[in-house]
């Protein structure tokens, strides 16, 4: 990144994150954001609910763009929007609207409006002379300073209400202000290959990309590794375009079957698009991920076309009675086996009558655990109107671990079938 | 809080903390460490892997204590001892110590000495003049300077390794050197009442902590408020113990009713223990949560014990076939109604043959929503021995914020009730 980059500061304010009770992921989430945008983040400071930490902070700042959260609450120890006006030499004043979106708010909480608490409607005193950032997650406005040539921005520190102001007005307003120089990212996202091995496979192409001033990033989360390639140069766009689409076909020529997506698509949505596509319905049985790939499945907006539902059978008598399963093969074989599985996603596929099926049945530790069946082996299965397939794979981890990379390698083994399944048959 | 606490401030060292690739959890355990001890973190800054960045943080910096991190890697990047010892002005010096502490290192990983590199071999080049503190866990060492009354100490990035000498070496160190004041703190967890209705109610005993010096946080998540009791007063520990616990009790006979737990203990895990003293079984009959409830309380590790399983409903076939739900009924009053919530909550319970059973079904959203029934809308109904209840909440904001405050709001409601159940039958 050139030297005259944009530069930005974070200001996170609130005694939780000094003292540990709240990590600062805030930070974390508006760095990256920035980054993505050609802005380069040069420092974080967190201070507490302290006006005098605020202050001193506020005037030792000397990056272009000051990302201020935190402390625009309802209750006493929010203080972040007098130290503002007090800092900017402003008086707060009543806003209308801001007042008017508060009372919407509550109404569509199906509160009564004369409920609205005095405290609430103090949310509507903000600064005189700053551009108020509607936020419509909750009470608390952004506000956006420019003062010489210096741009303070203050939002909520709740991470929900701050990404909606970032995406919304924050990010396209720094764009305008600033026009940073362009920088151009692609996001490649794999899953089934740990991130050594996957570095290892992809070792010379990651060489060559210096030759296209292409950067590479390992992002790697439980389950997935996404790879992000960057052009930082000053190019033309046209130009850093070009070069990033070649380097990126290049990569899924390498590595075809552990891409499933690019950019936010998250792996459930690739499935969910893959499954409307052919009109395919969806059900699941759930034993030791106990909810939570059923829970992945419908954090999909308009999920509901193409899941029937599912059944979590904690307990064996649930198996039994809700999948069928013959208590001789459970008693034969134990509930994580091969047999259960393919029995359990066959058996939600035939009671829910779905098309497709995924069964998951495994110790999510830490208790349970044997040495024939160590915490985190985990047994999947898919079935489908081509059959019923399965697999075991132990997964490592604290039980959260064991849950979500179990829940992703189901989803994986789900999109391959369907993708077979695609080249199979050929669409109508 | 008394000015004269021992002040604390911690200093990032990492390009990947600034632009989001790492979340800094080291300052938040940093901060949790330096409060259970008494010493007050006042400030945390982050800064790149850049010379300058670091030296202006050193010379800035004005607390008692000033823990560093990061930067002490063998690679190029790795900056933070060159500038340490170029700041106070001392040479790199070799460490024989350290040395055969990085061969003995690589011996214990099974690695032969002779592979040891150049760059391993560089990590015993330290400031002439600072304590070394070992580091079992990894070859950069930590180091302790101690300059006109202030403390600075500097730790590798590494979680573990950072951690381990916390413990080990720094925390008993700053015990020493500063004899921080005595300070405690008491997390209470409430349930089922926003922040700026909660904080009306015990406003009177909010103001009356003065007093008693104790500090208040609110600390709200969505669905959740936690309030933190804090003595920073430089009291007696029995004195500080004493005054704490009687501003506690005077908030518990205030909002019984809210309070679930404290501390570390989540909502799932205070209803797995409900469930669990009275050998109490649980299922669940989800449709707009869709698995997210079964989730949570599959997360809670032995939750096997009481939790039989459950039902996703998505489909109204689903909610038929399954769960026992007349055709007419839906037709009639709509899957998001009272009788169907309460038909699924008995029907889970009967089909599963549990003690009690959680049923939720609501309109999640983005789409879906009617202006009788807008977004956010969600039935929620308890079955137990003691006949079925239910309840009808509006859940603001996204999608998964319906999903996650729906589905606090229905443990809340089965927490209840398991309350109630426990004082109409005496326990044997």
């Amino acid at each position: 990144m050139p030297e005259k980059a944009t530069t930005a500061e974070c200001l996170c304010i609130g005694d939780e994150l000094l003292i540990g009770q709240t990590v600062n992921t805030n930070a974390a989430w508006m760095g990256e954001q920035l980054s993505l945008i050609g802005i380069r983040p040069v420092l974080t400071r967190v201070v507490g609910d302290n006006p005098e930490r605020i202050r001193e902070a506020l005037s030792t700042a000397t990056a272009d763009v000051v990302l201020i959260t935190g402390g625009l609450g309802p209750t006493k120890d929010d203080i972040t929007k007098h130290v503002l006006s007090d800092f900017f030499g402003m008086k707060l004043v009543h806003h209308p609207a801001v007042e008017a979106h508060i009372t919407a708010l509550f109404t569509r909480m199906g509160r009564d409006p004369r409920e609205v608490k005095q405290a609430d409607l103090a949310q509507a005193m903000l600064p005189a002379d700053c551009t108020v950032l509607p936020n419509e997650l909750g009470t608390a406005s952004g506000m956006w300073f420019d003062r010489a040539g210096r741009v303070f921005v203050s939002m909520p520190g709740v991470p929900y209400e701050m990404e909606g102001l970032m995406t919304a007005s924050v990010l396209p307003k720094l764009k305008e202000r600033f026009r940073p120089a362009n920088i151009l990212h692609r996001t490649i996202k794999t899953t089934g290959m740990g991130e050594t091995q996957l570095a290892q496979r992809i070792a010379d192409w990651e060489t060559g990309l210096a030759l296209d001033d292409v950067a590479l990033a390992y992002l790697p989360s439980p389950g997935l590794v996404k790879l992000r390639l960057s052009t930082y140069a000053g190019l033309d766009p046209e130009e850093a375009r070009e070069r990033i689409d070649r380097q990126a076909a290049a990569l899924y020529k390498l590595v075809p079957e552990l891409i499933y997506g690019e950019g936010r698509l998250r792996l459930e949505e690739a499935i969910g698009l893959l499954l409307k596509e052919r009109g395919y319905t969806l059900a699941l049985a759930e034993s030791c991920t106990g909810g939570y790939l059923s829970h992945l499945v419908t954090s999909v907006p308009g999920s509901s076309a193409y899941y029937i539902g599912g059944v979590v059978s904690y307990a064996n008598a649930v198996k039994m009675v809700e999948l069928g399963i013959p208590s001789d093969m459970l008693e034969l074989n134990g509930a994580v086996s091969k047999p259960v599985v393919e029995r359990m996603a066959e058996g939600v596929r035939q009671a829910l009558r779905s098309d497709w099926a995924v069964a998951t049945t495994g110790v999510a530790g830490p208790e349970g655990g044997t040495p024939e069946k160590p915490v985190g082996t985990v047994w999947l299965a898919v079935a489908g109107p081509d059959g019923v397939t399965s697999s075991v794979g132990v997964f490592m981890g604290t039980r959260p671990l064991v849950i979500r990379r179990s829940a992703i390698a189901a989803l994986n083994m789900l999109r391959k079938r369907l993708l077979k399944a695609q080249k199979a048959v050929p669409q109508l």
